[in-house]
């Protein structure tokens, strides 16, 4: 067994212990000496877990005593439970809530916890400029032309680069550019499924994906879904008879923010590889982990090229300017011809830009950054929810991305408190807006993405003070 | 009967004797005088539409003479036969041909008559560029917001200010932006059409949407199209009881380059209303007129909301851009709900720099001067291919786009030219590429959106004598 291999395990075993309560805070660790001796492994690397842990905000050192699980950080807040949807695909779609919720966005002055995007104050906006700029002057005929259907050649050979942190080991000719991560889950759910076909999902989800599916005359069978390791393997293998797609997002999904554990992304993908059922992964959020270390991908395990692999700079540097790739693995002629008929190429000027910001490495100095924005940010978010919300609030872990989820007292209707919160000017996601089922109505969504300040502080105030009205 | 109207009737029914050669070229026309008395109109409209005449090329003055039909423009090179398409839908994709001629677009030194774009040197770069440097500056975040669902206010706006020449009328909330015209036209099929469905269209038309249509699953029924005057009604009346939908593009469609007049545009769409069919019309090629007015679209005559209108800046701005629009009438919430699920929103930057450069007056500057070097370059190519091509060969006459149909004699298979001009450096559209029957083998389509040189004449030269010698 490789030493890396090890390392990963041990850590992984005690970051579920702590995250699922069987640690709680403030019990005390072994120490590094103990667990060289457990099992086996140097100081070196019992010391490497341990700082790992840590920077997961896990545990916390004390001198001279060892290292305990972190008090400061969950604040006992218990987590929600795993999701149990209705598993026959039975799909009511929550238009009206959704349709509220939206059109209620635009409007000046609200605070929008309801969205999943990181604000522009966390953005290098400055530097992007200087990237369009550049990209304008450097591209043939200043980017009027028509791309490569394949998409610039700059971003996807950076992009191939890059999955070598998730052991993707993808090369530029393995991957096609697209209009944004919603157009890239668009274009493999109509090259790979046809009205009438089923296509498994977590409980909860992102509403977007399932709109899409369902525009297409897909049923959705949403699954059983861990708040920590996301969806459980067990109803997926029940669930294979019935399913003819599968769509997942492993890496901090929204709205959950869970993490598939290695062996079950290899696990899953070697499933649906043996049932030629297509598995598009959504990685969107997996640049934003918590953690030291960048997650694998379910495409990491994929031997059959049976993943399609999607991702966007969306979640991470610029929605507006709807970059996304999708890396198809064996269906990539079957995407391409899909991609020339729909929209023929990208945007050539932005994709450019794109390329050559994360070719220069500050792609990853922003990443670090907003890394260590969002960490700090959900810390206090889970302060001031712990000190404002009614008594039994549940909050998700999230060990990346950008979104919180809470639950209250099975009596409060989260769509209710919305109503109530959109009067002073805040934007919550309610609960059944994740799901097609009645569900999550106790449930909402808070994003982490908002610079934090006192203004943030007082708003989640009030809005605990409004979920206390209302129980 | 207003007295536009007059003008107008009177100027098409002598450009329809023009250009399908009831009047031959140095036909004397009547004198002014005559053509008032005859029509009852006043000196001043009578000298109106010699001079509409005159600047579409269809007829030229001799001092002291009077008004000739044109020798110089068309050389006696007769028109293409109309089209006689098989009137069942019966769909064989000349799919290795497009794959073909498309992956030797790429090649560097190509000359490339095959593609319906204009060369970058007949484009504004240095204004566009300014342009883009202006939205990175002025729209807030730098343009990394996501944009509203419908897309930029401005852009749409202009579209609407600019309807009124063609009698359209819109309103800024008439319309929703897409990523370019391909992109307008598949939100258009999938929010109307299902798998099974069956769509009429013009014979030849466009290989992009008819790929589009039968990846949709759709069945394609194209119907006879006269080089001039597009799309035959009689037709069209017969297939109503097949068809589901209807896909046009009656102003100066590739690649014939036809101009449907203003009395079949209006009974067309009534009749289309009245059968509950809706019609969804391209006319992304209606700004590049060469006449002296912009000609109408089925959608100023549309009384019922149901002609969903598609443009798009590719062929007379930035193909690289992809913006695109549609005015989609009464099924605007499909088409955004559609919009939304499949893309979310357009790329923020580029939108608004595409409507700032309309609201400058630039755009219109720029495609005066697009327009008259359009019809200059079709000029200079009739001369060189009424000299060099083999005899016999048949030109369509367009009134206006980027494109220029030729029927060579029925042995000469333009499937093989191809293959003997690509190794010429010369790459042609072969009229197979152009229908999903056995037709149009003996034809071709060359764009006409090259700057004209010594080079482009040299190659078109060589095109003739290759011709010649597999004729």
């Amino acid at each position: 067994m490789s030493k890396s291999f090890i390392y990963d395990e041990i850590a992984n075993k005690i970051a579920f212990q702590i995250r699922n309560g069987i640690l709680k805070a403030g019990d005390k660790l072994p120490s590094v000496r103990t667990l060289c001796q457990e099992h086996g492994i140097s100081m070196n690397t019992a010391k490497r877990i341990f700082l790992e842990l840590e920077a997961q905000s896990l545990i916390e050192s004390k001198p001279q005593s060892g290292f305990f699980v972190s008090k400061l950080l969950y604040l006992n807040l218990p987590l929600p439970e795993i999701s149990r949807p209705s598993l026959i695909a039975n799909n009511t779609e929550p238009n009206e809530l959704i349709t509220k919720v939206y059109s209620n966005m635009g409007r000046e002055g609200v605070t929008l916890f309801s969205i999943s995007v990181p604000s522009g104050n966390l953005l290098p906006l400055a530097k992007l400029k200087k990237e369009i700029l550049y990209a304008t002057r450097e591209l043939r005929e200043g980017g009027t032309e028509y791309e490569p259907l394949q998409g610039n050649v700059k971003l996807r050979r950076m992009i191939a680069a890059r999955s070598l942190a998730w052991g993707g080991n993808l090369h530029e000719d393995d991957l096609i550019t697209a209009s944004g991560g919603m157009n890239s889950i668009s274009f493999c759910l109509m090259a790979l499924g046809k009205p009438g076909d089923t296509i498994a999902m977590e409980s909860p989800c992102y509403p977007g994906t399932f709109q899409l599916a369902i525009s297409l005359g897909f049923k959705v069978l949403e699954l059983p879904t861990h708040p920590v390791t996301g969806l459980e393997i067990e109803a997926l293998k029940k669930a294979i008879p019935k399913i003819n797609l599968c769509f997942l997002v492993p890496n901090f999904n929204t709205p959950l923010g869970s993490c598939m554990p290695d062996e079950h992304k290899k696990e899953i993908t070697a499933l649906l590889a043996k049932h030629g059922i297509p598995l598009i992964e959504d990685d969107v959020y997996g640049d934003l982990y918590f953690g030291s270390q960048r997650p694998k991908c379910c495409k990491s395990f994929d031997l059959e090229g049976n993943v399609l692999w999607c991702s966007s700079v969306s979640k991470t540097l610029a929605p507006g300017y709807r970059v996304g790739w999708i890396a198809p693995g064996k269906y990539k002629d079957k995407l391409l011809k899909l991609k020339l008929v729909h929209s023929i190429a990208s945007v050539s000027l932005i994709q450019e830009a794109v390329g050559n910001f994360l070719k220069t490495g500050r792609y990853e100095n922003h990443l670090q950054q907003l890394r260590r924005t969002l960490k700090n940010n959900y810390q206090n978010y889970v302060h001031t929810i712990a000190e404002h919300f009614p008594e039994g609030t549940k909050t998700s872990r999230p060990q990346g991305g950008l979104g919180l989820w809470l639950e209250l007292n099975k009596q409060t209707d989260t769509t209710e408190l919305y109503d109530l919160a959109i009067k002073k000017n805040i934007s919550i996601a309610p609960g059944r807006m994740f799901t097609l089922q009645n569900q999550f109505q106790n449930c909402m969504r808070l994003c982490i993405g908002l610079p934090w300040s006192d203004d943030i502080k007082f708003k989640l105030k009030q809005l605990g003070s409004l979920a206390k009205m209302i129980r």
